[in-house]
């Protein structure tokens, strides 16, 4: 990485259209000024210098739910039915190894890097694996520990004593890297486990993932096996809270939504891999908004969106919203990129999501000089309407510049390493 | 432009999975073989030879809707609705000069240079001015003189006698630029000219272009006022034929279906714009499929879908299509990408769409040294999921390189020149 005592970004846009200079100080935004009044640092050799003036800045993009190996899965068994699907997919799953997850960790890395995404939620398996891939390519990252009892009551203890030790190790884990829990799904782990897992990340302040109402299906057998909906039955079990993380969140009822809000629970949508799986496209999103509940966007992972684009995400997003609603203002500009920046950055409790003197330095700039941003009569809708994630010139995240004019270090080895490894899945 | 007698593209990969060898002469692929046995012709100087191996080739993106100058109404009047979106539309379109319309196709063609179309169809005002643009750009191209008297008996004549002496002129247009004819629909077009225009369409041997079913509120108002659906009322005036181009083609029942087969129309999918503008998402794919009607793509306007990128609507069409019908395999990937190449030359009647020996030289090749592309599992997944646009590294049309390692001669002029001109509509 380039490593800088400091940097300033002298001349940039930003998206209420005024022009500033940003100066960061180690891993913080130290301040931001009026353009011009940084001049007389610049003798100081030290100090790295972009010049804005083509650019503009956002903060970086947090994408919320995905699983970061499935990039070696790109294109796996398309156009395929979801039964015939995650047979395969887990099938290829269990053949992961520290190597794969590390290397397939890396490429997320790499892409969410040319997209734009500094900051992720990951959950998978082999965490020491893919924490330090996110740790060496600096991206900041949450990795949740999955269980996954299927029921079988001989599997908890494993899964409660793996869970401990891991979370004991990460005690000395990098901060840029953080271990969260994941409650797979209601479906998937017993309720034995999953109240332990609730108390256990309640106890040590952990955030907690859960696959929730994903599929139509979810929701009828969780009806028939629990007479409710499976939130519903999240909230019997005292699962709930502001901690809780809950992907997809597709298929909910009145109820389910006042249970998000009286928890405060956080919604996140993932289009793409809802539409493309064909589990949905009615996300509520109108509904959660009014009811006061934070909303956020995901990718989830390649093996089934095929991207980690959190660019394309949004346009996905708020394009369906107004289709299904038959309403073109259901979802302003303004929203549609909290979804991914200031959103997200609260239900992680992280100083980030908003370009501020004292938040940390998770910044991405935008280029302008192509057509995408011809004319410019609307920032935003440019970015998130007319540009795909090519427009993303430069990433610094923690204060360090990851990606520097759409080159980052290390990334012909990335793509060889991938392209020799992923084969042993197949 | 780099104009060569001849083009040799080496060990590139085809759709199909194998490598082989393209040559062009002139505008035309003169042969296509197994790779290497091209090698000799490299001692002639002459021939520009281009290194496939990093690489694959597809047909060039046919683009079967636009208004290309609105790429200079790009981000106006966002999150608005239909209503008011028309009213100030309507309003900037008054002010439109020659000079805005050449360097708004300009742009629009740059753009679709950057995102791999070689062809498109135009609808819009001031021909001669767009027609230019396109020439002088290299891209070919359709340009239909828009009919839209909004039943004004006064304006007749005038639509006719202009329409006459552009066709005419167009007889001295060069091969790669046509004329064609468009009513601009059922609700702004009286019976007269729309009988007029599609009669002087069929004796001419001209495409016929026609907004058709594009909103609810359409339907309904025909019904109201004719007694029966647009599709019916059209087929009725006797305009319905093989050279009709239906863009939109929403809102259609097993009865205007039925006309489209029957008549052979081919109907025009323009997913972002129908999303963008809540105009509707249950484009009928399926039926008209089966009843064997020709489907292509469009982007619409960038007034309305903000970009000109086919990739990118060839995959939100597949992932609506999957989420509302709740089947991921209602569209293969071979569909996918035949709506916007060999379905879309078919309906142009130009020898274009394939990569076989014979055919024009519209190819685009996509770079595969990227994350997009890793790993490479299913090429036209990668390509139609998982990259985006940027992956367009070279398009050749007509035999002429108009983009090489994503340059394209005079952008920075046109970018320039569009930022100088485009205060001019507001």
């Amino acid at each position: 990485y380039i490593c800088m005592t400091e940097i300033i970004i002298k001349d940039i846009l930003f998206i209420d259209g005024k022009r500033r200079d940003i100066s960061i100080a180690d891993n913080i935004i130290s301040e931001i000024g009026e353009v011009g009044i940084k001049a007389r640092k610049e003798e100081d050799k030290e100090i790295k210098i972009i010049d804005g003036r083509d650019k503009a800045v956002i903060p970086g993009l947090i994408n919320m739910h995905t699983h970061s190996t499935m990039t070696l899965m790109r294109g796996v068994n398309e156009d395929d039915r979801l039964q015939n699907w995650l047979k395969t997919i887990w099938k290829i799953e269990n053949k992961l190894d520290p190597e794969l997850v590390y290397w397939g960790t890396k490429l997320a890395c790499l892409e969410m890097l040319k997209t734009g995404t500094t900051c992720f939620f990951d959950e998978y398996r082999l965490l020491p694996s893919s924490s330090k891939a996110a740790l060496d390519m600096g991206v900041r990252s949450f990795h949740a520990y999955d269980f996954m009892d299927f029921y079988n009551k001989s599997k908890i203890n494993f899964y409660k004593e793996e869970c401990i030790k891991m979370y004991e190790e990460s005690l000395l884990w990098d901060p840029l890297i953080k271990f969260t829990v994941s409650i797979h799904s209601p479906y998937t782990v017993s309720p034995e486990l999953i109240v332990w897992a609730a108390d256990f990340a309640r106890k040590n302040k952990l955030l907690l993932n859960i696959h929730l109402a994903e599929t139509r299906h979810e929701v009828d057998d969780c009806i028939r096996a629990h007479g409710m909906t499976p939130v519903a039955y999240l909230d019997k079990l005292g699962v709930l809270g502001p901690n809780v993380i809950a992907a997809h969140s597709l298929w909910l009822n009145e109820n389910d939504i006042e249970l998000y809000a009286k928890n405060k629970v956080t919604a996140v949508h993932n289009i793409n891999s809802n539409l493309k799986l064909a589990s949905g496209y009615k996300f509520m999103y109108k509904e959660l908004k009014d009811a006061g509940v934070r909303i956020c966007m995901g990718t989830d992972g390649c093996a089934s969106s095929n991207n980690l684009d959190m660019l394309e995400a949004l346009k996905t997003a708020a394009l369906v919203q107004k289709a299904w609603r038959g309403d073109p203002t259901i979802m302003s500009l303004n929203e549609q990129i909290g979804m991914a920046t200031v959103n997200a950055a609260e239900a992680l409790n992280i100083n980030a999501g908003r370009i501020e003197a004292g938040m940390l330095a998770d910044l991405v700039l935008i280029d302008m000089d192509n057509y995408a941003f011809t004319p410019n009569i609307n920032f935003l809708a440019n970015l998130l309407y007319s540009a795909n994630s090519s427009c993303v010139n430069t990433v610094i995240c923690n204060g360090r510049i990851l990606m520097e004019n759409r080159a980052v270090k290390g990334e012909a080895e990335i793509l060889d390493k991938v392209n020799d490894i992923y084969k042993r899945l197949f």
